[in-house]
């Protein structure tokens, strides 16, 4: 059993975790003055992962980088088990000062609170490289790095700066990193004894039931396509409605279908049509085409899958029956990522003693630890984020839920400690 | 009683129509090399009426042009009755040869006939200016200001070529018309008893139903607008089924309720979503916002306006029970035209003593024929195209159904002028 749960100033840990979000908000941390915009290997990203690097070293930990620029520090020496906190500090393009970096400061509180408190729990956080996408592209493409989720053609041809088109490989040896070894990347998670991410939600579950945390389950698997169906293009005074092959009605029932597969399959299974074209698209012309694309997610395979082959068959049969076609196409899948038990269970249990209202989730987001749980035991925290608002300067989250995320953790980790010992 | 009907070489009548319509897809008479591109004031389009001039001069009749340029031709001196046929020559931009140009050349052929046999009937040719607003944006626009449907204002200011961005009034000069008299061009309608004229289907209703001609009994209004729906963005990964403001999905179930809505108002009512769009359209995102545009149609003026209006209610209702909003805008409307019931009536006696396969039909599209009808009894007369492709170099007709129409016109117009008599 754990001893008594420490003392801790949740308003101090707030308020570093408030300073850290607002420094880091600054002219040296992001290319942009209206938003947050910083990425791998531009001069703000560096200056960011310094600033991690001399306020991890300021509490004793040792600070290093994985072959490609992943930031990691830790207050054991390497071969030591330690217990892996963190998250990312790249931001969208267009980013708050929330999505990703808010995790890291926060997994600095814990650091700092670890030490201050004298509690030495042995902790290793990293900041991965690349988790928006912003440079190359590529989203989640440091923990893809680490968890060997990627391929030498990859890094050297396929993965492309958005600024300049030269290759991923060109620029992290260009800003002094050695691509070459990135297979090495692993051996980061070699230590870990788990691992637990904390994060904005970026949606507003959490704002809407009045809850402080989400303690995630699991993260959500999805489907990602698009389906076509192809009708013929005729005259919208003209023709007749019997004389009609409209794909446009097609897709209209399809849209329906989907929402109502998505229900039908619960679980928290979520299906969504984010575009939605007709061609040739002109008012007076009855569409030849219409094109919709498919977000499908869920924690329960079964489930998303299942809705994603049924929206399919349904397409392609309410098109045969009015004479028309219609074709499915994949563009990207990834099954769902079941987070540990025990660590979930520890940061229930942690929660549940602040007294403060946290609830039980899945993420419908993709996150860096999907790629960490292939290799250690994971979970993740959630801090609401105002109205769900996130990849926008308007992101907003609470400094407070932030040091309550942190406390939690810490306990969490504490009490796993305590468990295995 | 009308005397025996003449003998007619419909054979030699498809010939020249032919002839005509493929001398008009000519180099001489086009401005791109791969559709036929011919609007008012340009060399081509002079080109054009000056071929009709030539051929109608040549079998006796005197032409002249309105203030703006519509061509208008007779076999009898301005003061004495005559009956009325004709079309347009002008094109879409990238139009078929016979979108128009087929009917007045149909006319032509009426004219000949007439001539050959000696008929002796009294004719009038109309070519209108401008029916497709390739020039100016402006559809119908000859036969608008013939009917006073335009202002001074419209005219010199708000009126404004495509090419150039001058006003039609300065074009109009610059080509030698007298855009200042344009309220005189309503006296080439004075002397006509009657009204014909002969187009392209432009849908598949005669190739699908196996009919040769259509006698058109009355002109569809329509309503064309949008409808806009209000909903709210969320993380589509992030946000449960229950959190969501969809607004694609109310704009799917309007798009089979406009659907349900034509069908029900019957009477060949039409209802058309040509333009479907998802804000910020991103597969991830669910839409904030959702606009579709509205073509609805009919001759039955309640029936039209009555889905018009149910739509738009149904789409306040629909968006209210899931918390969002709707809107609906108007962008313009035409009543509906029904055509004389004396000309129809002898259009159909013709046609179904050729024994040739006919029927009765609406026009779908807008006509030049809608802006005479206010001021003469007017009716028309279709001829299938392939497919029902128009407004592409690809359209098709036959000119032995033109053929056929053209006897079919002389027919009836013989017969109003012995009812007459």
């Amino acid at each position: 059993m754990a001893t008594e749960a420490p003392a801790i100033d949740r308003a101090r840990s707030a308020q570093r975790i408030e300073r850290d979000i607002e420094t880091l908000g600054g002219p040296d941390y992001t290319l942009s003055d209206e938003a947050i915009r910083r990425y791998a290997y531009t001069d703000v990203y560096r200056n960011t992962l310094d600033y991690f690097t001399r306020e991890l070293e300021a509490i004793g930990f040792d600070a290093y980088q994985d072959p490609v620029g992943t930031l990691v520090a830790r207050n054991r020496p390497r071969g030591e088990k330690v217990f892996g906190i963190g998250s990312h500090c790249d931001s969208n393009r267009n980013g708050g000062k929330y999505d990703g970096t808010m995790g890291v400061v926060t997994a600095l509180e814990v650091c700092r609170l670890n030490e201050e408190l004298g509690l030495g729990l042995p902790l290793q956080l990293i900041s991965f490289l690349e988790e928006e996408g912003s440079g190359f592209g590529q989203m989640l493409l440091g923990s893809r790095i680490m968890a060997q989720r990627v391929t030498d053609e990859e890094l050297k041809k396929a993965f492309r700066a958005i600024d300049d088109g030269r290759s991923f490989w060109e620029h992290a040896e260009e800003a002094g990193y050695e691509p070459t070894s990135w297979r090495e990347a692993i051996h980061v998670l070699d230590d870990l004894t788990g691992w637990i991410e904390m994060h904005i939600e970026q949606a507003r579950v959490l704002q809407d039931t009045g809850n402080r945390l989400g303690i995630v389950t699991a993260i959500a698997g999805y489907v990602h396509g698009d389906i076509t169906l192809r009708g013929r293009a005729d005259h919208a005074g003209a023709t007749p409605m019997d004389f009609r092959l409209d794909p446009g009605v097609v897709a209209a029932m399809c849209v329906l279908e989907l929402e109502r597969l998505a229900r039908a399959a619960g679980k928290g299974t979520v299906g969504t049509v984010g575009e939605f074209e007709l061609r040739p698209g002109i008012i007076n012309v009855v569409p030849a085409e219409a094109r919709f694309s498919l977000d499908i997610r869920g924690v329960d395979e079964d489930g998303f899958r299942g809705v994603a082959r049924d929206i399919a068959g349904f397409a392609q049969d309410a098109a045969q029956k009015r004479g028309m076609s219609a074709e499915f196409t994949q563009r990207q899948t990834l099954p769902a990522t079941p987070l540990d038990e025990r660590i979930v269970s520890a940061l229930d249990d942690a929660a549940r003693s602040t007294g403060e209202p946290y609830m039980a989730m899945h993420s419908g987001a993709a996150h860096d630890t999907m790629c960490v749980a292939d290799h250690v035991p994971s979970a993740m925290v959630f801090v609401p984020c105002k109205d769900g608002v996130s990849h926008s300067p308007l992101e907003e989250a609470s400094p407070a839920d932030a040091a309550l995320a942190a406390e939690v953790i810490l306990s969490a980790i504490r009490a796993l400690a305590y468990a295995r010992a």
